[in-house]
């Protein structure tokens, strides 16, 4: 037999459909569901649809993490519904306020060898316990749950050896950082970085935590990592030793790709606005003034990252003009952060504590002011994500975040030796945490007769068309490289609310880019049936949330035509009956502008039969030109957009 | 000399013009202001428009207590903004998520002997340590921080003795509510209300300012304890025993109304929606399913408070149903709550921690979902205040809340002892609290360099308008008694951050009662040149926002008539220009309706001569009537009225 690396090993365990060569797709077997607040209404609501009886996975887990402001009723409402879905549908259900669902799910689910999908891009956390963990759109989430395979096409294996040992002031956030400023936000596109090497054995699981979860910022499929001592150690604190198992690479195993990191070179790094790609050293913008710090978010969940905020500001004072914003991962990590004394120390200098959830992470709060430098140790720095329009948030360790709260300034962490005669505070994890599982609500043996709590913002998903034969319509926005789903469909506490109610989020479409887009989105829709738009590379990087497609569909978007995908994005925009094509040459790309009319003639056929996809363009100046495009759809996902997508689909399923 | 109640003792000690005979006006000197961020705004504006040097009196602080949520990047401005301001004109700055404002002042600012006044209505709260403490409109508060006398009708003073002891289970916030229930939201209108009595031995610090702080509920103009052991115990456990001097009343000493309450006979009590008035037992409401339970506020902000609450769910776990939020009232006080286990007491049976502050007492978040109850320790109910319309929102205290989120649904606290086997928690207070002044910033010695940091949505003050001779303007709204200051212009995420920016903040102007409003308003405005809005009994109750006189007014309001006000609301409304008319009889009230046009003639010289304002009535029906109405404004008021307010007042003051 071959040998297989960890990735090789937990597809070959749960392939069911296809072969493992980079490119097919495969259909593999999904042991467990991650769904949070903000996409996991709609999903509820596509059980719902689907007629579900119960969750076929051994786990799902409904978090709510994402909308925790509660400005009106919605979100209450929303939280209400969450709980007698999961109820209904036999999923746990983790309360407001419980913590954040990639490091709880880990904490408390997650188990070596098991493959997971979840409604959120940062699922892929869970790779950090030798999980096979992908974010992907809710609908993929829905038909996991209910016992469908999940589709993806074999991404090529890159392995990342690492080496040594991170010199003092230096951890696991830099690592990632070190990839993002080798990769970019567009590296790690159809690939699963697993990590392997003697470096792993000083990275504790949350460590492996924080380099898994910003794989998603790569654009990687997923990461993985290997389950060793070190995993059971940690399921050990948690209390679940015996879901340990041991799972490494063969020795002797291939990858596809390679990349080696010696982290007794790194330093502390910083990513700059406005992307996670953007990454320097941050000695390079030392002394730039900063306005807020917050640490926290699944970037950075870890007791330790906490604690070692704590030890740096201990017994002093934050800068007088930083608001220093605390978010604790979970109310679980509040016990342990008591206990360590952590949660004191941050108190005690200047540090204002939040609840337990995303927050600012997503737009939930925490907006800073205007021409001010946030740093935070979250995952993204897309632009206005933050709440405030032309932001300037900075992305670090936390390290650096509290080292820069006490000088006012962006610091490198490893100047504190010299600034206030510090060294390295040297972190034990406990042998157990102290566990706190009073918000996890267990589903009911049978939740048959459970009825759904529908508040009045909590609307049916509409009908779906599914595709025409001919389009005469217009191209209604022409975007650049690396466009976010920020962009597309923005987060934020005025937005939020919306997620279970799509006429109402659809007005928000591309208002960050462009704030006239709904009503001529609306007007198109009248007049012509649809619209188009087009854009360069990785369109529609971020996060998994698949109102990205379906509010765009909602006002009428037959296709997109684009460079490349970032692979969530492009699963979503096939999954709701939006065509997801590319240019062939970057020329094409060049000579149609935004204004111009495009037109399509026996689309559905030429889909059907994979022929190029021709497009005519023309303007009111007689400009006229044409040429070909591609996709890269497989004949499950053609038979699906044909039927106006995934839920059509169920649709008739159920009926037959 | 003649011996003097408490209250006696401190106008006495501070009158500078004027009689101690209720009902005639006096003028006081002023040692102490109080802003918090939602109204402080304004005040900074207008200490900046006033031109003021340096604060005079002897304390000025700015809290940040209310615009929490920061879901852009007006909040965060504002703070900037206030921290600015602050040092500039000399006012120490309790910066964002330091804690709420009134049991901060207590702790750390306040002074037996001493006179305050707050742009916050519940400023009352530290009556409890023996000062004169009055809530008031913004521009009176930036008056006394420029050194001007605080002008309020002699109210007449209630001596309200408290006899034995509380029962077990039994505390604070109940005896409030028994005030309450006696009196209801308009039985202390003109009055301030002295506690005093053995039953005051048994009532620690904090208790008191329980009971103080919701005075403003009953519509007093504030309430006043003694300050006597008890208050230098507090003081020194504060760690500021030097600031204490004793303060009791006389023997012998009269009061104009009187009151007794016998602690030994007091139950468990609750105010059900939608009037803190409207109390009753709770056994007589047990058993209402609940879906919130929210701890915390200046209503029940002591260390005790959260401390019995952890006591009562400490190795339990709160119901499923129910979302169990706790706001921490200060930093300090959760370092204290670390130290004497209440953190790790409610973590652990599952209790969602947030931000020190307001939080849902002011709407900012927590709203709950629709059709369930909320059980607050919060000072206010009033219709849709907490955020979510229609909502059903009680008040009570934090033993029945906790007990209430065990069970899930409303129970006496009483019955913990058959259902739990607890007995009642003894609370000792701890000889030293820890101390926490991190986010307190002193003013420097000379500001005056120091520049306004204004965000882009920190607008000027806009010019008012003096009040015409004639107008003929349309009644454009009839409401009934106890219209409240959350009904003229609610509070909330979505309106609190144009707090600063009133062109935007006046679109909600009467919104809750009638969305068409501001429409109607703009469109009055044009055509006629205003309107009033007339109502029955103590109108505009509750806050002491000057937004509720200065949105109307920038929509082109020329008068009310009432059968009565609140007192802030009355002075506001003076302050800004708009004319507080009072209704003879109901009858007048009776006859005239919303859409009814009226006329005043020669207003200003009937307002200058005190003589009785008339007015003409008719409709497009034929209708014609005419009745008088009466002010009880005092010659200072009128004349600052004629010159368009005290903003414009102040403006000629500076010119000359």
């Amino acid at each position: 037999m071959k040998q297989h690396n960890v990735t090789q090993k937990l597809i070959d365990s749960h392939l069911i459909i296809g072969e493992m060569t980079p490119g097919s797709e495969i259909g593999i077997k999904i042991d467990q569901a991650l769904l949070q607040d903000a996409t996991g209404t709609l999903v509820q609501l596509e059980l719902e649809a689907m007629g579900l009886k119960k969750a076929k996975t051994e786990i799902a887990v409904q978090y709510v993490d994402h909308n925790l402001l509660q400005t009106d009723f919605r979100n209450a409402d929303d939280h209400a519904f969450l709980l007698s879905a999961s109820q209904r549908f036999g999923l746990w259900y983790s309360r407001a306020g419980n913590g954040v669902s990639h490091p709880v799910h880990m904490e408390r689910f997650g188990k070596p060898g098991k493959t997971m999908v979840g409604a959120d891009s940062h699922s892929c956390a869970a790779g950090s316990m030798g999980m096979l963990a992908i974010g992907t759109g809710g609908l993929d989430v829905a038909a996991a749950i209910a016992g469908e395979l999940f589709f993806v096409r074999m991404p090529k294996v890159m392995g990342v050896k690492l080496t040594g040992k991170l010199p003092d002031w230096v951890s696991a956030k830099d690592v990632i950082l070190e990839m993002l400023r080798r990769h970019g936000v567009k590296g790690g596109v159809g690939k699963i970085l697993e990590y392997y090497g003697d470096g792993l054995k000083n990275l504790s699981a949350m460590d492996r935590h924080v380099i898994a979860n910003m794989g998603a910022e790569l654009g990687a499929t997923t990461t993985v990592f290997p389950s060793d001592g070190e995993i059971k150690r940690f399921l050990k604190s948690q209390g679940r030793e015996e879901d340990w198992i041991e799972l490494v690479a063969d020795e002797g195993c291939e990858y596809d790709l390679h990349e080696e990191i010696k982290l007794d070179e790194l330093v502390p790094l910083i990513a700059q606005p406005t992307s996670p790609g953007n990454v320097v050293a941050v000695s390079e913008v030392a002394g730039r003034p900063i306005g807020q710090v917050v640490i926290g978010s699944s970037a950075n969940p870890g007791l330790r990252d906490f604690w070692i905020a704590g030890a740096i500001v201990k017994d002093k004072s934050v800068n007088s003009e930083v608001s220093f914003d605390i978010n604790p991962t979970s109310r679980q990590l509040i016990q342990n952060m008591i206990d360590n004394h952590a949660f004191a120390n941050l108190i005690k200098a200047g540090a204002r504590f939040h609840q337990s959830g995303c927050m600012g992470c997503i737009g939930m709060g925490q907006a800073p002011a205007s021409d001010t430098i946030s740093l935070r140790t979250m995952p993204r720095n897309f632009p206005s994500r933050s709440g405030t329009e032309d932001d300037q948030v900075y992305l670090c360790s936390p390290e650096t975040a509290a080292a820069s709260a006490l000088t006012g300034k962006i610091t490198d962490p490893r100047d504190l030796e010299k600034l206030y005669g510090m060294s390295y505070p040297q972190y034990e994890n406990p042998e157990m945490e102290i566990i706190n599982t009073e918000l996890l609500v267990a589903p009911p043996e049978d939740g048959s007769q459970i009825e759904l709590k529908k508040g009045p913002n909590i609307k049916a998903l509409p009908h779906i068309n599914p595709l025409m034969d001919d389009y005469e319509v217009p191209v209604l926005l022409k975007m650049g490289d690396d466009v976010s789903t920020d962009e597309i469909l923005k987060a934020g506490a005025e937005v939020l609310p919306f997620r279970s109610n799509l006429p109402e989020i659809s007005k928000y479409t591309f208002s960050v880019i462009d704030h006239t887009f709904y009503d001529r989105a609306m007007e198109s829709k009248t007049l012509y049936g649809g619209h188009i738009v087009i854009a360069k590379e990785n369109y529609a990087q971020g996060s998994s949330r698949e109102h990205a497609a379906l509010a765009p569909k909602y006002l009428g978007q037959v296709a997109v035509i684009a460079l490349s995908y970032a692979r969530i994005a492009w699963q979503n925009l096939a999954n709701f009956g939006i065509l997801p094509l590319e240019f062939k040459s970057i020329k094409d790309y060049d000579k149609i502008e935004q204004g111009d009319t495009v037109s399509f003639k026996n689309l559905r056929n030429d889909i059907r039969d994979r022929k190029p996809i021709r497009v005519k363009v023309s303007n009111d100046s007689g400009k006229k030109l044409e040429f070909e495009t591609k996709h890269t759809l497989s004949d499950r996902q053609i038979n699906m957009l044909l039927k106006g997508g995934i839920i059509n689909e169920f649709k008739e399923k159920l009926k037959s």
